[in-house]
């Protein structure tokens, strides 16, 4: 027997606490949720998921990646192998860390932007997500700040809710984050006695805007954040899928204490779920414990396929035509957007990665037009969903990544008619249009939306 | 034993230091970490993993499944085709809550413990450790208190130590939690104005205690939760490797409020890291918006192995070869141990799974005695480990799951050789024998340790 069973403690019967026990009993038991699960919120975007992936529906909302050039025979054969030779290691346990050799591999792929890397400060989890939720978990207590580019992507603004930290936006121009609306803020911030804890950035094709932080910000943006003791978290899927297949000096690369972010999502295969931390070691080791109350440790099995992969394929000419792909969808896009597109619209022209962004003529509520639009077979992500704060209805995000070239056309026609037919409605009467029907509030997302 | 009505210690790792945002302040900034961080410190358990796993020390202190006998040739096949036939599938991001034929398959596993589920109330998470850790971020506040078990599993104490709540423990004895301690306990906390969010208990052949919940203990442990509206979260990773083939009603089977938690790390393939949690309808959307912040899904390359896994195999078959050597095993531990250890030791014997409890005789400290046990090539789980209140001393957990008997006896032989030492410093000297070092901080894990 495991304990012995020693006396119970000293009767309470004098204690008159039924009230509490009473009230508590009262409640269904799984209804006692914690004060942060407020904050946990769908977000529009996925909430449009279900919907959006209908065969009839052209999306251009999701940022699922194209990997229809993936080389499947020879990866089979890869893993195969993996299987065969090395079940016992790639089907067992491993650290919390990481695989050894594939954390090496990493500071070989983040050396094409620059980054000189120890292995020792690499930590690999479950898709750049789990890196991205552990640091905001080591970092951020409640209602503490954090700096995020204004649109930003969805899936932080969702970790910084789940810690209960409250974003702060930081605007863009065609040359990414303003260093000067920068320290605005900091300045503002610190006015009220406010040190945000994090600047979170996408640096290089930015998701959802699709700009790119001009080189000669990079080190004017670490400095400002230094001097407010902020620390700096670079999360970079994109880095490699320029299409000029220039690369830009990661932010780690220019400082060793920023949190670096990366991921073969993009670059590989995001089924696989594998992404990494680059950290200071102070970072390093509570990254680690935390990695293991949230996992245990990353899969062994998707870590040494990669590693596999990265070893024995070349990876740098499959991102290559990756790149090509996605060239060629954002090529049809822009002509569609050109042709088909109501005056009156701007959007960004991107270098790289998945992204545009688009606004629509005033007036226009992208967030009300969207039930309108998925009826007219087409789908986007609604610009509100970018921000912590209410703005972006006058934006949406069109991702060119995964539909081929020719329903991507189809998608814009299909969506420039909506546009018209909104602006024609706000022509007749003088008023935006308002749809009978929310497009689906936060809490209830449904599949039957709209 | 329980320690329901005691205030935690001042030194109770789970309670940040004062003065922690004073420090702060002037911090680097790289380290103004979140107040929790304070509650992330390196088990003593893992902390020993490094050492324990060089070839020549004869290691009872891990958990790692046998996965010896898992057919690999056909299993490399069956991957070998998912990649070719699905890859395009397997390699992309899936939903959050998992893949909808393997929630219907896990039903199906469910169903031997007499549990009748619904494929919608399934979520599915990289290993049962990130279920658990995610019911703790729904269910608990910082200062929130559970019960578990004492001992309790160290991963479970990790993700609740992580979310700042405090563990009360519960005493067991030969037929698992006493449900008496356990009103005890919850009338005590009533006394002083605490409901507990969360029982967490592991009923069937525990970790690290070894013994099961008596069946007709169940129902009553729930009564009394419920009367109190506490949840209960049942983690049942070993429920299938009973040695007799028998298995026990699962406490969700009984209570359909119950948050279940399951994995196929000990049925299947631990490196897969394949987990999942069945909750009611309100924990579900939660939890799976949670998922979704923590890593967006999990890999679908290793929900669609472990589904054709399943599909495909006789995995019942398979789960019964697992148990037959871990019934072996288990024989050679406990006649090791009735050879070779002194008099005063005192030990469970397992129905299954994959643990023994030990308690040496008084005056010994298992942790104290670990790098001298180390010294001597065999190494074990101090029990001070399994305890959030620095129980244990004179307890430690003997894992039998991976050695071979052979080792496994030697490495008995070798541990009674060191508990033989310590008593005839004790017998000499008159006072227990204290070690020049410690066995490692909690702070500082190394390899060097000790």
């Amino acid at each position: 027997m495991p304990q012995p069973a020693t006396p119970p403690p000293p009767s309470d019967a004098a204690v008159p606490a039924a009230g509490v026990a009473a009230a508590a009993a009262a409640a269904a038991p799984t209804e006692r949720f914690a004060a942060r699960t407020a904050g946990m919120t769908a977000s529009e975007i996925r909430a449009l998921f279900a919907v959006a992936s209908r065969p009839e529906v052209v999306s251009l909302a999701g940022g699922m990646p194209n990997l229809a050039a993936l080389p499947l025979e020879s990866l089979a054969a890869e893993v195969g192998n993996l299987v065969a030779r090395d079940g016992q290691v790639a089907l067992q346990y491993g650290s919390a860390q990481g695989v050894p050799a594939l954390r090496e591999q990493i500071c070989e792929v983040m050396a094409l932007e620059g980054i000189r890397a120890d292995p020792d400060d690499v930590v690999v989890t479950v898709g750049s997500q789990m890196a991205l939720d552990l640091v905001t978990r080591i970092y951020c207590d409640p209602g503490d700040v954090v700096l995020a580019e204004g649109p930003s992507y969805v899936g932080a603004l969702g970790s910084f809710a789940a810690y209960q930290a409250r974003v702060v936006h930081v605007a863009m121009d065609e040359h990414g984050l303003v260093p000067e609306l920068l320290r605005d803020a900091l300045r503002s911030l610190a006015a009220q006695g406010i040190t945000p804890k994090l600047l979170y950035t996408i640096p290089n094709f930015h998701n959802p805007a699709g700009v790119t932080l001009a080189v000669e910000r990079r080190a004017e943006v670490l400095e400002i954040c230094a001097s407010y003791g902020v620390a700096v978290v670079e999360d970079n899927p994109y880095g490699l899928l320029g299409f000029s297949g220039r690369t830009y000096p990661a932010l780690r690369s220019l400082d060793r204490d920023v949190v670096y972010l990366g991921s073969f999502s993009k670059t590989f295969a995001s089924g696989l779920r594998v992404g990494w931390a680059l950290v200071p070691p102070a970072v390093r080791d509570r990254l680690v414990l935390a990695a293991e109350s949230a996992t245990l440790c990353p899969p062994s099995f998707t870590q040494m396929l990669v590693s596999r992969y990265l070893a024995g394929h070349d990876w740098r000419s499959q991102i290559k035509t990756f790149t090509e792909a996605y060239r060629e969808r954002r090529d049809a896009l822009l002509d569609a957007l050109e042709t088909h597109l109501p005056d009156g619209c701007t959007w960004n022209v991107p270098d790289g990665g998945f992204y545009v962004w688009l606004t629509v003529p005033e007036g226009v509520d992208t967030k009300a037009m969207l039930p309108r639009a998925v009826t007219a077979r087409v789908a986007y992500a609604s610009g509100t969903g970018f921000y912590a704060d209410g703005f972006g209805t006058r934006q949406l995000r069109l991702s060119y990544c995964y539909p081929t070239p020719e329903r991507i056309t189809e998608g814009v026609r299909r969506l420039a008619g909506v546009l018209e037919a909104e602006l024609d409605v706000m022509r007749t009467f003088g008023t935006p249009a308002r749809p009978a029907l929310g497009a689906g509030g936060p809490q209830t997302p449904s599949p039957s939306t709209p």
